[in-house]
């Protein structure tokens, strides 16, 4: 519906109430027209804080809405697998998808670009480049072509660098490493790592028999469910492969252009506030986790320097020929690339020093 | 006007519509009823991304609502003084500010707690604390005594640590030094500093004179706009005082309880949005501001370890004398400690090391 025919039908629905006043209730609800849209999440409803970003951009918008403009929120398979949601988003088959660019890589490298790519941008510094940088406006340049309009719509932080059965220190110690990692696992390869895929559900019992050396997941809160410290105890960071994923929520364009202009604010408003709730959340629930998960047995390990200097050769070598491949992941990427050049000149002054102090008077137990 | 009312007085305007059917108009309008509120900002325009904070409420409320709830955004000074703004919203002469808490620590050091205080959370930090660690129900609490509810609304990141005519290594260089500076004074005349009390206006020419021989404002590009580097070169990090200031939105209570739910939430959310894309602009304009800074003769000098470590002792000794003075600063500061000591446990680990990398990357050129 244009703006134009939902004021249009609005004050004809008004017009008939002068017959009966007892149609003042539907009369009301025209200025927040009805509106009941279906998302089709990514993720599994385990993973609460990343799933849980879903249920609060339909929350903030049903609120705000007076429960006009609602938002079904389903878990990943309930009504569309897990990665074929951007499909389902197109078609119109649901009008949003709740789900991370870099599961629709094979389509094109550009999403991941736009969610987390190695050495990538953290969390901060992805919100800035899309609020403020013109990542809104890039992306969804890229998005028109799969029938989308898409908004930031969570970050998990920086992850982890996953569960090894063994100390690793070497890029010898690479060779023949069986990893279940995601898009990084191209990268990884030029590093001798042989890259596995696994649903979530499989890999604590292929690390327990051995059929995979190690597997990246996502953070202490959301790994800690699954008990990896059992079978795999070394926990390696930081995830260089996600500083700082963006998740977004993806719109079909037709729907997403029938709905009345506040709507359009509002979701955009709502996912806006969602990726500060998701950051927050993660940032609350992770440090308690760390601490079972170091209680329970995990050992702590940072990757050597060696392993951090060669992958990111490797990744840059990947980007050189990706740049090449595809047009969109080279004007998004250099974009991003630009910015994050300045950006991490930055936040070494103020930020890195004032957390810095801190973290040392936390390791001294001062505070 | 309380939920009930509203859909009350909403249906007996639609009711009277039967009457005369060209009052379509305004019976749309009331799903969506007419508000108009006025808020009293405490920053003057210049500071285009704090003051900007208040514009990018007001639009995100307005735009989905269609515009029917407006918020006409007030300068510091045009309608309220700046440090009065919370007297205004008690009283209900504007319905709400856009300020932080630590311009009425004179009202009761608790006001600081809630924004920043030395050597307390990030602007992640803070922003986790208030959504997910109990922040908002106790900040409400206090707020409540003011007849205001409050919610976060902007972050300014990590500030820097001021401008200063020499350079400062130890304490002994702080011994009778004068320097505009705001609740942090308090602990630094514990170092022998002399704090100053300057409207941002006259900091140029103190500095120039000598009359004062440092002055801290917020960070690279606000403090740009005033060009301190011609007159007091050394720029030092961090801002200990202020790692990651909330700014907040206050609103008078007995205005917000008239609100229909939909309005409320809606304040929240776009409060939510509007501190992620804050934080996103001071994060995407201060690196700029910073190289021009650099290149127009400021000369970045971290504060010395002696001079960190003696500003922590000399904030922890204040905050155990205010703990008890003020039981409402130590309920709070009690709560923010408690996760401030997990937080930066946590974030030294994949957060910092993954930037650690990005940043040694942009020493060595690399990015």
């Amino acid at each position: 519906m244009k703006r134009r025919e939902f004021f249009k039908s609005a004050t004809a629905i008004t017009a008939s109430a002068a017959a009966a006043t007892t149609l003042a209730a539907p009369a009301l609800a025209q200025s927040n027209p009805k509106v009941s849209w279906r998302l089709a999440s990514s993720f599994p409803k385990g993973l609460d804080t990343i799933y849980g970003g879903g249920e609060t951009l339909a929350k903030y918008v049903s609120e705000a809405t007076d429960g006009n403009f609602t938002i079904d929120v389903f878990a990943a398979g309930e009504i569309v697998p897990p990665f074929e949601v951007v499909d389902a988003v197109s078609a119109g088959t649901v009008e949003l998808a709740h789900t991370v660019g870099y599961y629709f890589s094979g389509k094109d490298v550009a999403w991941a670009a736009l969610s987390a790519i190695p050495f990538s941008l953290n969390a901060r510094g992805m919100s800035a480049w899309y609020y403020h940088g013109g990542g809104l406006d890039l992306t969804n340049e890229f998005f028109a072509g799969y029938n989308i309009v898409g908004f930031p719509c969570g970050n998990t932080a920086a992850q982890m660098g996953g569960w090894f059965r063994k100390e690793i220190n070497t890029i010898a110690d690479l060779q023949g490493l069986k990893m279940r990692v995601g898009f990084a696992g191209a990268i990884m390869t030029k590093l001798g790592v042989i890259p596995q895929t696994l649903p979530g559900g499989e890999i604590y019992n292929a690390l327990e028999k051995g059929t995979i050396d190690a597997a990246e997941w996502v953070g202490p809160y959301d790994d800690e469910k699954l008990g990896f410290q059992k079978v795999a105890p070394y926990y390696y960071y930081p995830g260089w492969w996600e500083g700082g994923p963006t998740v977004h929520a993806l719109i079909n364009r037709d729907k997403f252009n029938e709905l009345p202009p506040a709507y359009q604010s509002l979701l955009k408003t709502a996912a806006q506030a969602t990726s500060n709730d998701m950051l927050a959340k993660y940032d609350y629930v992770n440090p308690t986790a760390l601490k079972k998960l170091v209680a329970a047995g995990a050992q702590l390990r940072p990757f050597s320097p060696e392993i951090m200097e060669a992958s990111f050769k490797a990744a840059n070598e990947t980007y050189a020929e990706l740049e090449t491949s595809s047009p969109a992941f080279k004007k998004i990427w250099d974009s991003i690339k630009a910015f994050r050049k300045d950006y991490y000149l930055w936040t070494q002054v103020a930020e890195l020093n004032y957390d810095a102090f801190l973290q040392a008077q936390q390791r001294n137990n001062a505070l």
